[in-house]
């Protein structure tokens, strides 16, 4: 099922510049029992990519109220929402008062393995590259070609995920997700203020993490040598909550504890689904 | 007047990839009279878009019959032909045997300043820089958030076009066009290896030059200073033809005899529009 500015419909206009250009962003939020779970955080970071793009973001009150129509009766599911700058010429520039294109949709909730919370998954090392823009950093656009490049890579090891790396080699995220790193105390996940989406889920832990005794969260550099010494690491997003990381290109990492700790918080405090 | 897979429509499905991710490539072709300028370049270039991105190309002589149609007693207009990896899922892989979505549409010629080609236009530096991915460079594809950010900047000096450096101050190309600058017998345009859209009048432009007695074409590294300290330099795109530089960043720059030579002999060969 899918709303198109708050219409049942299934296409949208040919000339929509999120089509022509990705000019956009998103947000993928998890349902379950009919609720769309971090709505309101959600809906926040949807409204600060749209003015980073300089589109009108829509109004929190009509985003809530198309979720709760499109969550109706959902036990478990996947909420999709996008706001494009709306139909537009040919060109780059945006037209003068153009009005934004609004979609919310449902989806089956994805086949993850069932083991993936408490026993870990396998990640590799992608070799397509994330390019460096401070100006699209951390935003959540519809500039997704990377992360389509990446995803299909050939790939026979069945890893479930794949690290991405940026030109100069640096860790920034996993294809899907963000990445988590701990050494003794310190819990890192990389800087993206030069590329990579800064996620919800991401934005949870640096918090839940902050109330722990004896853990300090920070947001820094992260190379492949680090994630592979590190005490434990684990990769998070919307979707999948936190999923520790049991090797890496091939190599055992040990599923440390505070995977499992944050897991149990997160899924209490009811900003993860249950499994 | 737009054909989506071969049918005459206004709307896509709002599933369609090009949409969710920028997953698939484009062309703009000047029309002339009924005739589609360089046609077969440009389906040539659309077909190794696809190729670098994993998407059937569509056949040569259905994209030749579409736009035939599309540019059927058309004066003057401009061709836009998009395939996208067509309908899809949620997530980043592509799905098996999905089917691409072509997309063959009109547009009506750009209002261009009239002394362009003759009297050149004034050229600004952007701020929005373009981030290097080996995987993404030279394609003209979907994901085009910078060109959208970069022809938004607030302009007051009323510049035709910005000049778009790499995140190392590397100049590779216009917004909306590639870039040449002439420094003695030697004709430079970037490398385009790390990012930038390889244009096919860039291509025509190269091939051209490399006919004439006394120039030597290459394609290198460019800086601003070089660019501003040229004998000459001018722009190039499918539409504009070639346009000179005759201000950059607010400071005069000579208007040189290399642009308009080569604008006679790539009128006189049919791959440029008149004016």
């Amino acid at each position: 099922m899918m709303l198109v500015n708050g219409e049942v419909r299934e296409e949208i206009s040919a000339q929509d510049r999120g089509l022509h250009f990705g000019d956009g962003v998103f947000e993928t939020v998890a349902v379950d029992t009919a609720r769309a779970l971090c709505l309101d955080r959600h809906i926040r970071r949807l409204g600060e990519g749209c003015r980073r793009l300089a589109i009108a973001p829509p109004a929190a009150a009509t985003l809530e109220e198309e979720c709760a129509r499109i969550c109706d009766g959902v036990e478990r599911g996947v909420l999709k929402i996008m706001v494009t700058r709306g139909v537009g010429g040919r060109g780059y520039a945006p037209g003068e008062g153009a009005s934004p294109t609004r979609i919310v949709a449902r989806y089956p909730w994805p086949a993850y393995p069932a083991s993936a919370r408490s026993r870990g998954v396998a990640v590799r090392v992608c070799g397509t590259r994330l390019g460096r823009n401070a100006r699209l950093a951390g935003i959540k656009h519809l500039n997704r070609l990377e992360q389509v490049l990446a995803r299909s890579e050939e790939d026979a090891s069945g890893c479930a995920e794949g690290i991405m790396l940026d030109e100069d080699g640096r860790v920034i995220e996993g294809v899907m997700s963000n990445v988590f790193m701990r050494h003794g105390r310190v819990l890192t996940t990389p800087d993206l203020s030069a590329c990579g989406v800064a996620g919800i889920m991401r934005e949870l832990v640096l918090e839940s993490a902050a109330t722990l005794e004896g853990i300090e969260p920070r947001v820094g550099a992260m190379s492949v040598d680090e994630l592979s010494s590190a005490d434990e690491c684990f990769l998070t997003n919307s979707l999948i909550g936190i999923w520790p990381i049991n090797r890496l290109q091939g190599q055992a990492i040990e599923i440390g504890p505070l995977a499992h700790t944050l897991q149990s918080l997160l899924v209490e405090s009811g900003a993860m689904t249950r499994d």
